[in-house]
């Protein structure tokens, strides 16, 4: 096993059935000369206990699951060379930690980057069960508990895995049960159609009467099926808006279908206008989810929980909070992240994504969601991430689901220590080089909350005005003199959606965080920011730096002794990188300096 | 039978099997009444006399192919109305006259618009007989004599037609002959080695040899193959390059093994650097031909066509003749043009190119060339050419291939009585409508001979800066003051490349012709132009005509009573136009306006 269970040498066999016989195994073999205890007590759910023995041992008590939690935690601390002095208890913050795949049944991902589906084949799902038990592992190990294993994104054939499939289906939900890992499904609203009724509306009682037949016949086959993952109403897939419905009346209606087996309908927010006309000012996409869900506060069945993207677009490197994390007290909700590298680097460029997260939580109450999601970076490359270092993000995303709280730099050093045999000042390099990695690439390619300067669909590579005049909603409008979108109470009013607390952090340009000044405000190249430089300057800046920085980075990973094939990889990477993040410095800078006319104070060659 | 056939209504049956027999059928079923003795005398090839008597009957004589010709002639003169007074002889300008498609073995078509292929299915050649005897008549009714079947860009397994696939070759050739139509046949350069030969270099005797064997083989299968068409060095094609030799040495070697079945090898020069970096301002795309070409005038074998298209980047909208075509004195040369829609609105936008031809010859000595070839608009499509109008475009072809001092109105027009039943006036609005429609496009599309402001790949619709970052070698940099790039002797010196009475028409801004200004010079936007506008007073007025007449046009084309099913693809494709137009005009403005900062003098709206 490689990634961050490289020290584990013992793959983990067939014949495994709960997670408590895993967790023997896997101490026995993991922890050979240690004595250890186990005892499991169903009411503590995820939550383990160890306590260290004065024999040397230690004695591990906790849930069905929460034993196999422990188990992990006091292998990878002896890995990473930690005894235990005190007893250490520790519960998850959210019972849900998701893991979302948008796979899809020919076996493509949808912006996967680490090669093809794990599950699916030829039309079919047919996983092999070692490397899913070698994924198991990993997600075990990471604490995280819930994957949705095909695409939000519901074509043909995928409908069959709630029809002639399923059998297939409970095969793998089997394979993943030992690891405390339960499956979730991504369902096309419009199902019942394919079933020869002549609608899908929510309010229809064959509807209603279909899906709860279809729930009975699933969870029946399997008993620990976490739920449904709809993406409704969006970007052309079916919803209730069709039949005039709202999207409490779709979420509820499939919610009561499941309830009787503890399923949960988790609700995509990704609700937008995609054929938006460029010469429309009236519509600014960031203010779509507020206003498709925050009426409806109050109205969710319990059972229903809002998967909400942690920024108002779509995973751009910087975007502030989503206003409807904090505006929706009454409804349950989840965070979705995206370890995929969408729009940030498609694990080539080195993007290192808890400094980010934890950003979020800056401005958001942990307590304000009760799940984290993200959308999977994983794919049938033998290193599963396809970058080796992108393996990171799956790693700390799972601690930061189990604990918010968690230091960056601990986490980011403890996956290194697992991952790598490193000395310990190659370890400390590393770590503040993947801590650094996402600020970097930020400053290479976008400029001060400005996004989508990228190619469009492909989504790789600078293209700073492929958007501009296309139906996604998502406008620069940078012109000779000035450059952004104003979403103050004078502009679109995004930023009304927020409490007055952020409101007042954000509204006024001379006080607004700089990172997120063109995010929020439409200003002149020559504006004069606190720090003394303008505006223009500071792009020209930023990307200079973004570049200089890529090229210390790559001198300082590619000196470090990683093993093959890690090394190669990693050096092939670096290479593409840096090509990329000089396109991205160069275009930009020329871009601007096309428009602006000003030229770089310092002198730099800006292209003409 | 449709297209400007429409009036012949009895198919060509299976079993004719020679030009002159098909002769006697057409004239015998399409002019029953008249009384015409068909006399061939094969020396005088493609040329025909035509001789009305006294009798109301018709002495038609000419050469094997030429009675076929001139009962084209005979026939689509009697349709259109006119009656011979004296006779009539003519003999075609050029003796190849080619239409190359770009056909792909799976059935699709690069840069087609008209369906699939009318050749390939899944990877075989497999046509449909009825509808090549259908096609043979178009072309033969128009005066085509040369179809290239298969794409220039040879993927496998376009390969086999010289192998295993060859008899299907020669049952395909034997369709065409009674049509006096040739195939060729586009071949990969590095074949050889797909027979273990383990180079393809042209100089090599084992290379030497293979294409002699080789060519022995097809002629003894296709006795009148027209030859082999070539893309080499070009766009990841392999070529001459790979072995340090000039393309005269790769042709030439192609050329001793078909000369003595007298076949062609026509030699593409579409050879430039598509991996241009955007930073370097030192190369020119339109010099790259020039560059690789010129300087080999004189070493080409007799029976090699160098194939230049006709500006010297790729067909765009506008652009200069295409220098080589002027500077190789001793060369065959042939011109190409190109049907197929493909920067020119896709056959949804109407573009009838006989304009544009036109002002080709303007600048080219008709007898500078020896060929005229065009990539064709041809598909599976009912209609052929996907937009029922765009197939005014092959015909017009045929004649101007013939006689390229033909009148464009009198082409265009003899194209709309043949293909419609309409009443002189419609026909006359038509007429002038079709002529028109090239000067609209160009209009909102391409501003004073700037081109590639088209949506990167897919090549329709708007994106001003599409390629401006991009590796093809295709920048207009404009920025805040100016637009273009100098190609006088102050810049990159392209127009050094053409004699000097045109250097002298084109190098000044003063008096360079407004609609190559673009082309040829980098001005600020308030250049002042004879007519007293400033140019980026110019640029606003062509695109908010162009939208304008695209509204007058669709109206004055909608009331024309078109058959169905016609009016409605007329009607559907123009909705598509009014759309395209209008996201040109306005994006192209707001693009130039964001820049510049000069308004409208007119007070229109252009976007922000």
């Amino acid at each position: 096993m490689g990634l961050w269970l490289s020290k584990m040498k013992e793959a983990v066999p067939e014949g495994i059935r709960t997670p408590g016989e895993l967790a023997r195994f896997e101490l026995s073999h993991a922890l050979p000369g240690v004595p250890v205890t186990v005892e499991e007590d169903a009411s503590q759910g995820d939550g383990y206990r160890i306590e260290p023995l004065t024999d040397g041992g230690l004695r591990l008590t906790g849930g069905s699951t929460g034993v196999l939690y422990g188990a992990y935690r006091a292998i990878l601390d002896r890995f990473c060379g930690e005894e235990l002095a005190a007893p250490v208890e520790s519960t998850p913050k959210y019972a849900l930690r998701m893991i979302d795949c948008w796979d899809n049944p020919d076996g493509s991902i949808e912006r996967g980057y680490a090669g093809r589906s794990l599950f699916f084949h030829d039309g079919k799902l047919t996983p092999d069960p070692v490397r899913i038990r070698e994924l198991g592992r990993l997600l075990a190990s990471a604490g995280l508990n819930v994957l949705c294993i095909n695409n939000v994104n519901v074509h043909f054939p995928a409908q069959l895995l709630l029809e002639d499939d399923l059998p297939s289906l409970a095969a793998l939900a089997e394979m993943f049960r030992p690891f405390g890992v339960r499956l979730m499904l991504s369902v096309d609203f419009s199902q019942p159609m394919r079933s020869g009724i002549p609608t899908a509306d929510p309010l229809d009682p064959a509807v209603r009467n279909w899906w709860k037949k279809t729930a009975t016949r699933v969870w029946a086959a399997i008993p620990d099926l976490a739920g449904f993952l709809v993406k409704a109403d969006s970007e052309g897939r079916p919803g209730p808006f069709t039949y005039g419905r709202n999207h409490a009346e779709g979420a509820n209606m499939l919610a009561e279908a499941v309830a009787p087996f503890g399923g949960v309908i988790v609700w995509r927010c990704f609700v937008y206008n995609c054929r938006q006309d460029w010469r429309d000012t009236a519509t600014d996409r960031p203010k779509a989810a507020w206003e498709h869900y925050a009426f409806l506060d109050g109205e969710f069945a319990e059972n229903v929980i809002l998967q909400v993207k942690h920024g108002p677009f779509d995973f751009q490197v910087r975007e502030p909070l989503s206003p409807l994390l904090l505006g929706m007290k009454k409804t349950n909700l989840a965070m979705e992240l995206q370890l995929a590298q969408e729009y940030t680097g498609h694990q080539i460029d080195l993007y290192t994504m808890i400094p980010m997260w934890k950003e979020l939580y800056e401005e958001l109450p942990a307590d304000n969601i009760m799940s984290l999601a993200a959308v999977s970076n994983l794919g049938d490359d033998a290193n599963y991430t396809g970058h080796p270092l992108a393996a990171v993000n799956l790693y700390t995303f799972g601690l930061l689901a189990w604990d918010p709280d968690i230091d960056p730099a601990a986490a980011v050093g403890r996956w290194v220590r697992l991952t790598y045999g490193l000395a310990p000042a190659e370890e400390q390099t590393l770590t503040e080089l993947l801590l650094s990695s996402r600020r970097i690439y930020e400053k290479y390619t976008a400029p001060l909350g400005l996004g989508w300067m990228i190619t469009p669909h492909d989504h790789y590579g600078p293209n700073p005005s492929g958007y501009e005049y296309d139906l996604w909603g998502t406008y620069h409008k940078a012109n000779r003199n000035a450059v952004g979108i104003d979403r103050t109470a004078k502009g679109t009013d995004f930023l009304g959606q927020y409490p007055e607390e952020l409101r007042k952090k954000y509204e006024d340009p001379e006080t607004c965080p700089d990172l997120y000044l063109l995010f929020y405000h439409r200003l002149p190249y020559t504006f004069r920011m606190r720090d003394g430089r303008t505006l223009i300057q500071r792009i020209y800046d930023d990307h200079f730096e973004g570049l200089a920085e890529t090229r210390t980075m790559a001198e300082n990973l590619l000196a470090l002794p990683f093993p093959e094939p890690d090394a190669d990889v990693i050096r092939e990477r670096m290479d593409r990188q840096l090509y990329n993040a000089r396109e991205w410095c160069d275009i930009i800078n020329t871009f601007f300096f096309r428009l602006s006319g000003i030229p770089d104070e310092k002198g730099r060659k800006i292209y003409d």
